[in-house]
């Protein structure tokens, strides 16, 4: 472990003063060093597929997991933009951690979100210390897995799938039909009546371990549940999918740098020109200059749209509960703006690249393929139609988007 | 007049002490006023072409001629960013005086950027004193009209193309070839030798009077020559361009802005659904609303581009001699890559927006094509396929722009 | 009006034996003639607007009036290939004049499709005789014309709009509601009872007095009513709407090919080359040629899309009555086929043919925008998206387009 | 091999009469069959990649592999359209096993346009007779085999890339640099000197086996040089590289067309729809409707490109050495054109038809990214953006392609 030594960030000592600054300063260049740790395997690893262990137990050794967590509860009190700079950091070299680290950020603010103070504070104070890792088993699309009630608690059963992160985690929050309503709960992953399935294996996203958990008789106290003010309450409440939203939109765009980044190392080291042409170097060729002009233009103006929602949602979540439905709609507008612009010109990008690498790129062992199948992967999350629609409606009409679950 | 008088400014009295903010408040309101004034005529105007000299004359009684003037010198000492809003205010309903008042203070740039404090200072001041309009008669690329010297000066003969409101203004840049080398300066446009050809009759961006100027001996003093530091020496000196491929962009967002309100207005009020689509109004057609999200986003990404390369500029203005080359090139990737941004999703939606507003809106007293026609014209200024080149160069071989007229 | 002598067609004697071929043979050449003449000036009358009565008089003199007449009423017995060649051919110079050529014989097919041969010989006869030109008053979406009976026929009363060709024509086939249903019948236009208004003045197809026609208690006799078959009813009748769809697919074709013309011719004499493009010649401007390249592409594919259409429908004709749902929808699917394509395309081609021609190129004395401003204009005729829609439900479902007037 | 049974055609008996017609007419039954028998292992040998060994011996089995070798020469006499459509057959469900069926012929093609009967007519006698496979080793664009001269032959050294079918053929035609020129020559795969390296491991096209081949002091007999008319002489000749063009064009086309049924198929029977579309089934969703209306207008139109382009290389075969450039330059215009226009349709469309299948489709069993890996390998051949100048050159200065070995 000692080569990780360098990966990780001195944490606040939990007994003394917490200085916030001085670690979070730290983590930009720490997640720069896993990046490119990342980096070294990630082609292997899409091949390969399954867990990838070894990654998430230096993400646990980083301090990283901590980085959303308050310093009071013993995080590195990073704001959302940080967590989103670290996403979009890892998403450019391999986008399935990106995702897993994203989503274990995502679990906080469920249940930071989505419950009280009193529940959260220790789970949050918990995974600081003992740098947990989150895992999501709640699908919403999913209604297969039901609850029943049963004495000071609940017994949940059935299956539910797109679970990622769900594997190799300490904790997990879970949902259920209960009663006609969704409940959202958070429990150990160590606990008796949870079967994770190592069934995902998918063209793309591939080491995010997003298959199917079967519950069987779990039981959740009640404690557990994220009743008050629970899912799709109060405008920051409804805040949850929009973080969702947000961290997609970071990984689109952190794929699409990474895509970009390699083709041009690729046109400028490897590839050959076309003999017609009439360049010495492939870098000269008038429509490789094109293509590269093209996707300069779409990643640049998805970066501007990502950061202003990313600046959105912090000054959203400052808000608390503060915070309007029409103001938590407006952010709405600028993630799906976002996620439809990232989407867009990252599968443009990813499908184009080849146009500037040529045919000798396309070699098995350099992955570039991955960008394409990760992204596209991805992009399905929620339908882009009907995203695109929803921005219809409020450009048109001006109504702003119903909170859902991916909205 | 006193129609007018609601449009104008209270501008400081040249005696007494100045008081900035007071006034460059007004501006946005003024602004609008006269935008929502021109736009009563914005159709029939572009149908009949000429120079719109009642617009020109309310320009001038406004006051917004001396936005971008120091306060000290008698004008409201507005930022270029406070110009670019005005002229993409402008441009939204009537993209022809748009033009001539953003190359009205694309002028007054040039002569600060190019010429000595005390050549510019007084033209400044009599500007803001007496609401003079500036035109050009200065397109580099055409060559035909040549210099030579005369005692204590030169004597200018020849035709210069593309006068952008060179008609009807009371001070005049032009250019030469002066041995073998580009001569600026600038010249009442009174002054004998100048013959100004109301020959524009272009498809768009009608009422710009962007015909030819025919030099004949014109007189020129040394003192009216922009010599120190000239075009296209200092990095600073060569911001001229990119004030000048700045405006465009913002024309080019302000056209499409709206168009798209235009489009917004007809879907909502006058469009009748299709029959077949099985809904009551068009505003609830699955691909009318698809259309406005395209526009939305292709017009959001475009829009927050414009802004980060306004801000640029203002800071690169501030930054004076010290500014770099370094500096000044990147401020040049931006702007290039808003333009290309801008010109792109504005075609897009000049051009689409008739699939939302359908048939019957192609009547002509409506102009719906004039968004195109203006802007399909004004994207033609330099050519985007070589701006996309010149993005490429960058992104690709981290080569910023050489600094030229259009670059 | 002998100038014209040389555009006319030596039409067969209709007393002696006729000899089609002869007559066909001459078409082409005489179509092309007028072709070449219209062209002339077509960009002058797009600036006028207006009825192009000249030009309607010199199609009566040509003889092309009678193209689709059968020869034992006169005609020249050509097929709907040979009436769509000429409608492309006039279409590359000018679509409106295509238009009212190619509604001249919608009309006719029309009366030969809804009538009875008893009905529509005598009026044949008489088109080939006289040079009648034929207009239309039935646009099916408008609704507000109807119809009451009157002693032995009926009267109609209300407003029609989009009636192309009815200004200037001895033929007129009306519709108006009539009991629930729609009623299609064929009147002399000199009929005391027809207003029409010369309303029309649009941003494209300027020249096709599509305006309205006011009816006032217009007289129509029980034996001037399509009836039998009547509208809708067979799948032969039901070839009007295919014959009406596949003429705008052949304006759209011919709109494309006249700007791709134009281009060409522009840019290889008049272009200019972009100084920083490094090439003598616009013509060899890597970019330039990447856009022709483009065109043709476009083209090519919707010209064979067009021609395989024309030749279903020359096959779905020759099979009369005994023609099944079943190949009447093929049919229409490869018309809407071609539809979508020729749109797309064109479209594409007319608004970015600037980027080869230049700022230069959009002097209004050449009238480049009239190709887009024609284009953009007649694609609006029914919606290109949900003409998609339709071979969507083709393409996924298996479902054949239901017929209508416009399907 | 009684499984096979089915997918053999009954070979002429060399010894009787041929009748041409009797077989030939069972090649789209066998092929469709040897199809439906490929589909079934198609996504488990994508992932493995490797030598496709069972397919190739019953293509060897089936009779396939004589299906453009002259009736008299014991072959089932088909033409090119005969074959390109078991290639575009066979593409649908594998475009590695297509590829590896195309360039066999391509190969016995090569000897045939390059070569003199006498050499070429024992060769194809024998793969008739013996079921032999044809690989290529002649990659022009890889120049380090070279080649010296040895008593009555030559001596072949040096590797060669991208050989496509050397791995378990019995014939090959190499090439290598001798003296300035490229010569290629026809060898028994089995002689020593050839070392094929199992090295082809690509995102795409996985089981073509488009590996390198190392030549070691390779004996090459003057007989089997094809020298007369060789490569690149009169405009015959010069077709060679046209049917390895249009083979690449029925491939893209056959990719598209799987993709495009592959996605009807998971659409109609897998596929959820959306919540917020309020529609039952996904294939009911306005917006999946009009990706697939979009999908058929691309494909339809590569379809009618590729299927002129096949017809023109049949009549330019029949016209033999009577054919002449500029015959030639125009098939390789449509050829260009189809090429052009079934890459990008069919890139889109496998790129696209995830909207429309949904985040399930991902799954890695279904293999549905094996389309765009497949057709975006392949499409690398040789660069779209200098097949689009190519056509440029044409469209604009009516230049016709200059032979060479991709054009």
């Amino acid at each position: 472990m000692s080569s990780l030594h360098a990966l990780t960030i001195e944490r606040p000592d939990h007994a003394a003063t917490p200085d916030r600054a001085s670690h979070l300063d730290q983590v930009p260049q720490v997640a720069d060093r896993l990046a490119q740790h990342f980096a070294t395997t990630a082609a292997l690893r899409d091949a390969e597929g399954g867990c990838p262990k070894a990654q998430r137990d230096e993400l646990r050794a980083s301090g990283l997991l901590a980085l959303s967590i308050p310093v009071e509860l013993g995080g590195l009190d990073g704001s959302w933009r940080d967590v989103l700079d670290v996403v979009r950091q890892f998403a450019r070299v391999d986008s399935s951690i990106a995702h897993l680290y994203a989503f274990h950020h995502l679990m906080l603010a469920t249940v930071t979100l989505y419950g009280q103070p009193e529940q959260w504070r220790p789970w949050l104070a918990h995974t600081a210390r003992h740098d947990w890792f989150w895992g999501n088993a709640l699908n919403p699309r999913d209604q297969r897995a039901r609850c029943s009630p049963a004495s000071g608690g609940w017994l949940l059963s059935g299956p539910k799938s797109f679970c990622s992160g769900a594997l190799d985690s300490e904790m997990l929050v879970v949902s259920g039909e209960c009663e006609g309503q969704l409940m959202v709960a958070a429990v150990p992953t160590s606990r008796s009546g949870i079967h994770i399935r190592q069934d995902w294996d998918n063209m793309g996203q591939r080491q995010t371990d997003s298959g199917s958990v079967q519950f069987d008789r779990l039981r959740i106290e009640d404690g557990e549940v994220l009743r008050e003010p629970g899912p799709l309450s109060t405008p920051r409440s409804c805040l949850r999918s929009l973080v969702s939203q947000l961290i997609l939109v970071n990984i689109y765009v952190g794929i699409a740098q990474g895509a970009f980044e390699a083709a041009r190392r690729y046109t400028r080291e490897e590839a050959r020109p076309w003999p017609g042409a009439g360049v010495e170097r492939m870098a000269d060729d008038p429509y490789v200059l094109a293509h590269f002009g093209d996707f300069h233009v779409g990643l640049d103006g998805a970066v501007l749209l990502a950061d202003r929602a990313g600046m959105g949602l912090v000054a959203a979540l400052e808000r608390g509960e503060a915070l309007t439905s029409e103001e938590r709609g407006q952010l709405a507008i600028h993630i799906a703006t976002a996620k439809v612009a990232a989407a867009r010109s990252g599968l443009d990008l990813c499908n184009r690249l080849f146009e500037v690498t040529g045919a000798r790129s396309t070699h098995a062992a350099l992955g570039l393929d991955r960008y394409w199948r990760n992204l596209r992967t991805h992009t399905l999350h929620d339908p882009i139609d009907h995203k695109v629609r929803e921005l219809g409606l409020w450009a048109l009409q001006g109504r702003l988007p119903e909170p859902g679950f991916y909205a």
